[in-house]
């Protein structure tokens, strides 16, 4: 036939609904459900409430996004739940080397999971955007949640675009990021993973990519963080710990004492639940220096740091000093590099790091939304903006997160001053935040 | 790839604001062009209001269809123009046999065409539809305006179908086509040709159904009277002349003698601008048999008849003893049905008039809007309904339509009255109008 058209898909596709962004509650991060493990294990009844943070301020989420279509898509994660092919893949996986590395008390708990309810309202161009309720339950809202908002934002910068505009801006952007695989496949020993769920343009970008990566650099690509497409591509689901973690535990803490001492008991609390190469240290949440410096020496015992608040090459070095003065063997040690990383960045740390530590690195924003002129006129709603889902408070109380860069700094100003004055400042310097 | 998908296409079928029902000014029947030649010609001046009548009362148009969506389709027709490609066809094509069927001064004309406005609101769960304004403009709208309705109404009726429900129903739908097909595979000489522009459930399906229909009966199908898919598929576009010359003629005679003499001088109108096989008779507007009884005998030198509102065999009977009364052979004249057809009827007819006359079918709503048992459910939304848009008024005054079946009368009530007096009431026998 000369016109032949799939009758019964076209009008499936005119007609339907909802476009849905996440269709899965694997499409999320590998972290947040080993995070989930420990909360629900150790910290089952504590409230924690997330808070979309854009730090992108120039940007009018609230004025690009139709707030209706954000309800509809965050409404339609509410309906999620862990399919059983995703529940025994979970229980029958094999993660970092480890099999049952979830509890079946765990998995069955998890069974049953759904998204708690949501707040929102417009509020000055920008969406207020609270998930307020159990820990166990408000923490899979992060992942989800900007990654809608960003998926929304990138249909609505291409909603005026005709058919070969878009096919054209697609097929800029796979050549540009074929540069980019064609750039790391000159850095032999490279370990890297995808880490773009949250910002990414859209999924189907993502699994490109992903899958692009794959096949570009073969098995220097060490996985995703992406549980699901972990799953659909046969990659290991990679990530560890958050700053949610201290974060919690700090805002808990009755004294300034306990202040201090929360960032350390959150890695017993981890290492109750894990070991091996999930022993990474996240040392940044309030100040690196300071974290350093208070460390009990069990902390130098541990794989390894990601360090994702400094530049990578003196985030790095801060850390291989600590780990020389505490008398431990960097080469034996690994650091994750993932803070806003591009091409430029990953060559120049695994040049300067080559010999020196195991490295791995874990590639965001750039790998995922990077559509930089590949639109036919500059579009200022493809340039993906710095916005995060953070803990806003644990059981009422205020929670803060300092970061090595004031710019990345959250929480409420008083409580800011008062972790300053508990960690200090030492080390903490401002760099611009662009994803 | 395990999970490609064309990306640039996805996102265009998911951002796109309105898919069209009606994408070229071809897509009419090709009688409207015959007939906006001849309108042009000799009638410039003259109003003619078109309005929507939906004679299944029972069917709340208005509360299946929204009328923003009707708008938006509606509007989107008034932004089609004819495209240099199809101006060059209609130049070139051959039409009947005859080569620049359109003079050059009306394809001129044609180039800067643009349907013209509208007015609607809803009454009572019914669209109060109208197209006032110059009749060589409104009449342009009958077809589109029906296509889109009948589009809208199937679209509504299949909006909460998944993708499988979508694929049984249409692989359902093509399966009983195929069946009517293989019957009509059975009639040796048969000619036939797709009258169902007006009252498909799409234009995709009304494409398939043609090209199915010509793949499966070969030269028997003998066209279409949708131009835009005659010129698509090299078949030849069909059709003459409508209700609508002698109803606006009739509104404008200014005495009973002038109504009466209306229906023939349409006739002399239509010769003064056609032959051959175009010459084709509508004898019903205001009863065969009263047309018959009072036709000068040139009308039985013309080609054929389009009996449209009777029986077939009742119908084709009654104008070939009028041939014979006239002392014409019927052998060498053409009778035309066009009247609800199904394949019984067809069937039927073929048999009964073969060998006595030269025949063909004009196959509408059957063919191109069947869905009878095709979905899961009962669903009365993919029913077709008899709707049509007819004339109302003619500069100012009452346009009415008799038809040899009062069923299918329309116009005002007194000026019905009117008609009957003069035109008398012979013949006109009521029978159930399905579509």
């Amino acid at each position: 036939m000369a016109t032949y058209t799939d009758i019964a898909r076209r009008v499936y596709n005119h007609t339907f609904k909802l476009d849905p962004i996440v269709r899965s509650l694997l499409d999320t991060d590998f972290y947040k459900l080993l995070m989930l493990q420990m909360i629900w294990g150790l910290y089952p009844k504590v409230e924690a409430t997330f808070s979309l943070i854009n730090r992108t301020t120039s940007v009018r989420l609230a004025d690009e996004i139709d707030i209706d279509e954000l309800r509809a898509q965050l409404d339609h994660c509410r309906t999620l739940r862990f399919s059983k092919k995703e529940m025994i893949w979970l229980a029958g996986n094999t993660f970092y080397g480890s099999k049952q590395i979830f509890q079946p008390g765990f998995l069955r708990w998890l069974e049953n999971f759904q998204l708690p309810d949501y707040r929102i309202e417009k509020r000055d161009g920008q969406f207020v955007l609270d998930f307020p309720g159990l820990w166990v339950e408000t923490t899979m809202w992060e992942i989800p949640a900007l990654a809608i908002i960003n998926e929304l934002r990138s249909r609505a910068a291409m909603k005026h675009y005709g058919p070969f505009t878009l096919d054209v801006l697609y097929a800029r952007a796979k050549a540009k990021m074929w540069e980019k695989v064609e750039r790391l496949q000159k850095l032999p020993d490279l370990k890297i993973s995808d880490f773009g769920t949250r910002r990414r343009h859209s999924f189907l970008w993502q699994r490109w990519c992903v899958e692009a990566l794959k096949e570009g650099i073969g098995a220097n690509m060490t996985g995703t963080s992406n549980v699901k497409l972990a799953m659909d591509n046969d990659l290991e689901a990679l990530g560890t710990n958050a700053h949610e973690l201290p974060m919690v535990l700090a805002a808990l803490a009755r004294s300034d004492q306990e202040l201090m001492e929360a960032p350390y008991r959150v890695l017993q609390d981890w290492k109750s639940y894990y070991n091996g190469n999930l022993l990474i240290v996240l040392p940044d949440a309030f100040g690196t220096d300071a974290f350093l410096r208070d460390a009990p020496d069990w902390v130098a015992d541990w794989t390894g740091f990601r360090p994702d608040s400094a530049p990578a090459i003196e985030g790095g070095e801060k850390i291989i000093d600590f780990w020389k003065a505490r008398g431990r063997d960097p080469k034996e040690k690994l650091l994750i590099f993932s803070d806003g990383l591009d091409v430029d960045m990953i060559e120049e740390a695994y040049l300067h790091f080559d010999g020196k530590v195991r490295m791995s690195f874990g590639w965001g924003t750039n790998l995922t939304n990077d559509f930089e002129d590949c639109a036919p006129a500059p579009n200022p709603g493809l340039k993906p903006i710095s916005i995060v889902a953070k803990v806003s408070e644990a059981n009422g109380r205020p929670a803060v997160k300092l970061s090595d860069n004031p710019a990345k700094a959250t929480g409420d100003r008083a409580e800011i001053e008062r972790y300053i004055r508990v960690f200090g400042d030492a080390g903490r310097v401002e760099h611009a935040v662009r994803v």
